[in-house]
C-alpha cells in the first residue's frame, strides 16, 4: 500500500487542519488529542484492529479506502462484519471506497489525484468510485464547481440514505446528485429525498437496470424491468430528478446549480444558424418545453435591432452578421429575459459566435446584470463550436452559465431543470413518513410495489 | 461580396485542376475551353444573367452561393424562377447555399474556411449550411474522414433525391448522411434510398418535427406529429437509419464507416471500472443489444489472464491494474473478437487507461491484425477521460476506430450500426419503384400515408 499511502499524504497535504500520519506499528491510541476523521488504507486483514483502536480512542468517523471485503466473497464479508463489530460508536464510511472530498475546506481524503474546484453547490455521491472520479474529471474540464464528492464503497455502516440526510442539513449542499447501482436502503433513501426535494434538487441515475448491468453490479436479477419501472414511479413521486447516465447527471446538476429554475416552459432561442435552432426547437419540444412565437410589439423591438432577412419570431435568427454578434447576443438576451414572454433564454453560440470572446464576455456581463436586477430567467448557452473556442466556454462556465455542447444536451438539461421546478410546485412539504418495516430489502419488486401503493401509485 | 470572393479564391487555390477567375465586367463566354463547374458568388440580381451565360457556354453545372432568392420572399422567388429558366441545360446547385466540398480531389467550392480530411467514405448532405459546417468542425476535432460534403441550399434544380442518386453511383461514397429540414421531394428520396440501403447505409436526421422547429425551417405546420411518425415508418421501411440529432448523425456515420457491421446483437465489454460498465450494459440493452455471460471455457481463458478479484463474466472487469492495461486491453480484445461468442467488442478506456498511449497503440495494432485475419467483429472504444488524454483518442480515430465520449454515445452509435445491419438483412434488392405521381408534395400527411400504404404499412 506504499503507493496509495504516498498518494494519500499528497492529497491530504492541502488540508488546513492538523494531519497526523499513523504508520505501520503505530496505534491510533498514541495520537494525542481528539481525532475527527481517520483515513484508513492498511491491508484488509489489518482493518478490524484499526477499527477497534478507533472505537477505543473515540474517533468520530473513519473512511476505509482498503478493498478486500464483502465485494470479494465470503471471507471478505466476514472481515467486513468484524470491522463493523469492532468500530463501535465510530462511524464507518466504506470499506472498498474511493474516499471523500470536501472542496471548500479543502479536504481530499480520497484516491483521486486532485480536488474539484470548490465554491459550488453540487454534491455527488457515487456508488462507483472510478466512475464518480470520471464525472469529476469531466467537471474539471468543463469548470464545474462542487461542494463535496463522496464515493462510499460498500456502505457497511453509513448508508446512501444517511448521506442524503446529512447533505440535506448542509448549507453548502445546494444540488444533490447520486450515481446508484443498487438501493439496499431504497425505502429510507426515497423517504428522505421526499423531504428534501421541496427545497433542494435531488438528481439520481440508477444503473443496473439491465440483466448484464445488474450482473456487473452484482445485484440480483429478478424482475429487473419491473423494478426499474417501479423505482421510476417512486422517484417521480418523491420529486427526484431521474437521469439516464452519468454525463446527464452532471449536465442536470450544472443546469440546476448554475442558473435559476425555469418558472415556466417557454424558451427563447437566439441563433446565427437556422439549422441548429430547428433541431433545438424539436428537442426542446421532446422535453415538454415550448418555443413560442413572440408578441408583435416584442417582435417589432427585435426587428429594429436586426439586419434584413433576420427573423424576430422565435427562434430569433440574427443571421451570420459576424461583426454584430457581440452586440446582438447580449442585447437580445437582455431584452428577451426582461420581456415576460419567455421563461428561459438560450443563446446558440455556433462557430464564429463561439470563437468571439467579446460575445462571451457580453453574455456573461448581461447575465450578471439580470441577476442584480432580480430577473430570475435562466440563461443556458448551446455550444456548437470547435475545440479552439473552448476558452470562451470556460469564461461563461466560470460565471456559472452552463455551456452544453450540442442541442441534445442543452435541451435535456433544461428539461430536467423544468421537471424539477414542476416537482417542487407539486410536492407539498414533507409528508408523514410511512413506518419503517422489517422484512425483505426494498430491491424486492413486491416491496417496491407496496411502497408505491403507500405513496398512492397503483401498479 | 469582396470578402466572400477572397475566401473563395483561397478555398479554391488547393484544387489541382484549372481555376479561371471571372470578375465583374467579364463573361463566362470569354473563358476559353470547356467549363465543368461555375462557382457563382455575385449579388442575387446579377445571377440570372450569369445563368444565361452558363447555358450559352454549355457549362455542366453551377453552384450558386449567393443568397437573396426564394428564402427571402416573393421578389426573391421571382429571381429564383428567372435563374432556373435561364440556366437551360446547366445544372444548378443552390442558390443560397454554403457550397460543395470534395475532400479527395481536393475541391473546396464552399464558404467554409477549410476542408475536412479526405480518404473516408462519409458523405454529408445538409440542408442547413451553417449546421453542416458545424458537424464538419466536430468531425475535424474528432479526426473523422469524409468523402464529400454538400450544402445545396434552396435546391431549385438539383434536389436532395438527385444528390442521393448521384452519391449511390459514387465509388468513394460509402456512408451517406442527410441533415434534412424539409423533404419536398420526399417520395423520390425514399424510393432512391430504398434501392441504396441494401448496399450502403443511408443515415437521416429529419428536423422541423415540432411546431417551432417547423416555423424556424419555414415549412408548413399542418399535422406535424403525424408527419414525423409517418416519415419514421417510411424511413424504416426503406432501410434508412434515422437519428435524432446532428451529433448522432456523425456518430452513426463514424460507427458505420469506420468498422465492420455487427453481425449480431452480442456485445463484450472490457473495463477497468465496474460503474461505467454497468451503465453501458444498461444503455446497450436500451438499444436492443445484449451483453451475454461468456461460456465457461472462455471465462477460464480470461481468468487465466486476469488478476484476483477481476471478473471474467462479461462485462470483463480487469480492475485498476494500471501496469497491465497495455497488455490486457489489446489481449482481451483479440481473444473476445476471435471467440465467436460476441459480435462487438467495446474496450472502455477510463481515466488512466485512456491516458496510457501504449494501451491505445496496442488496441490499434490488434484491430489491424483482426482485419488482416478477416475477423469482422467491430471494435468501438468507449472513451471516459480527461481532455489531456485526447491524443490517444486521435491515434485510435486515425485508425478508424471510433472513440465515443461516454457510454450513452457509444451505445447509441453501435445501436444504429446494428439496426442498419438488420435492415440490410431484411431489405430485398431494389423493389419496383411505385409510379411517380403529380399532385400535392409529399410533405402532405395524406400523401405520405398513401406512400406508406404502397409500401405495405397501414397507418
Amino acid at each position: 500500500m506504499g503507493t496509495l499511502g504516498h498518494l494519500l499524504a499528497t492529497n491530504l497535504a492541502s488540508f488546513p487542519g492538523e494531519i497526523v500520519p499513523v504508520r505501520n506499528g503505530e496505534s491510533l491510541r498514541d495520537v494525542p488529542g481528539e481525532i475527527d476523521l481517520a483515513v484508513v488504507a492498511v491491508p484488509a486483514h489489518a482493518v478490524p484492529a484499526v477499527a477497534a483502536e478507533a472505537a477505543a480512542k473515540g474517533v468520530t468517523a473513519m473512511v476505509v479506502l482498503s478493498g478486500g471485503f464483502a465485494e470479494t466473497g465470503e471471507d471478505g464479508a466476514r472481515l467486513q462484519a468484524e470491522l463493523i463489530a469492532n468500530a463501535g460508536a465510530t462511524r464507518v464510511i466504506g470499506p472498498n471506497c474511493f474516499g471523500i472530498q470536501n472542496c471548500d475546506l479543502p479536504l481530499n481524503a480520497s484516491m483521486a489525484a486532485g480536488l474539484p474546484r470548490g465554491g459550488g453547490g453540487i454534491c455527488l455521491v457515487s456508488q462507483s468510485g472510478a466512475y464518480g472520479m470520471a464525472i469529476f474529471t469531466m467537471a474539471t474540464d468543463e469548470r464545474v464547481r462542487f461542494a463535496k464528492i463522496l464515493a462510499p464503497g460498500n456502505t457497511c455502516d453509513v448508508t446512501i440514505a444517511e448521506l442524503l440526510g446529512e447533505l440535506a442539513d448542509d448549507p453548502a449542499a445546494a444540488t444533490l446528485c447520486f450515481l446508484l447501482e443498487s438501493l439496499a436502503d431504497g425505502r429510507a433513501f426515497v423517504e428522505r429525498a421526499r423531504a428534501v426535494t421541496p427545497t433542494r434538487p435531488v438528481v439520481v441515475v440508477k444503473t443496473g437496470r439491465s440483466e448484464a448491468g445488474a450482473r456487473a453490479a452484482s445485484s440480483h436479477t429478478a424482475a429487473l424491468a419491473a423494478d426499474a419501472a417501479i423505482w421510476r414511479g417512486v422517484f417521480r413521486q418523491a420529486g427526484i430528478v431521474e437521469v439516464a447516465s452519468g454525463q446527464e447527471l452532471l449536465d442536470a446538476a450544472r443546469a440546476l446549480d448554475g442558473q435559476p429554475l425555469p418558472a415556466g416552459p417557454r424558451v427563447a432561442i437566439i441563433t446565427n444558424s437556422g439549422g441548429v435552432s430547428v433541431e433545438l426547437a424539436d428537442l426542446l419540444a421532446d422535453e415538454g418545453l415550448t418555443v413560442p412565437a413572440l408578441s408583435s410589439p416584442l417582435q417589432d423591438k427585435i426587428r429594429a435591432m436586426l439586419p434584413a432577412f433576420a427573423s424576430p419570431v422565435n427562434p430569433v435568427d440574427i443571421t451570420p452578421v459576424w461583426s454584430r454578434f457581440a452586440e446582438l447576443y447580449p442585447g437580445l438576451t437582455d431584452l428577451l429575459a426582461r420581456s415576460g414572454e419567455v421563461d428561459v433564454v438560450i443563446p446558440v453560440l455556433l462557430q464564429r459566435a463561439a470563437l468571439d470572446t467579446a460575445t462571451a464576455e457580453g453574455l456573461r456581463d448581461v447575465v450578471a446584470t439580470l441577476r442584480t436586477d432580480d430577473i430570475a430567467v435562466p440563461v443556458h448557452v448551446c455550444w456548437v463550436a470547435p475545440r479552439d473556442a473552448r476558452p470562451n466556454a470556460d469564461l461563461l462556465q466560470d460565471a456559472r452559465i452552463p455551456c452544453f455542447e450540442w442541442p441534445a444536451r442543452t435541451a435535456r438539461a433544461i428539461g430536467h431543470a423544468r421537471r424539477y421546478a414542476l416537482a417542487r410546485e407539486r410536492t407539498t412539504p414533507a409528508a408523514p413518513v410511512p413506518a419503517r418495516r422489517t422484512g425483505p430489502t426494498s430491491t424486492d419488486p413486491a416491496e417496491a410495489a407496496a411502497l408505491l401503493a403507500e405513496l398512492g401509485i397503483h401498479t
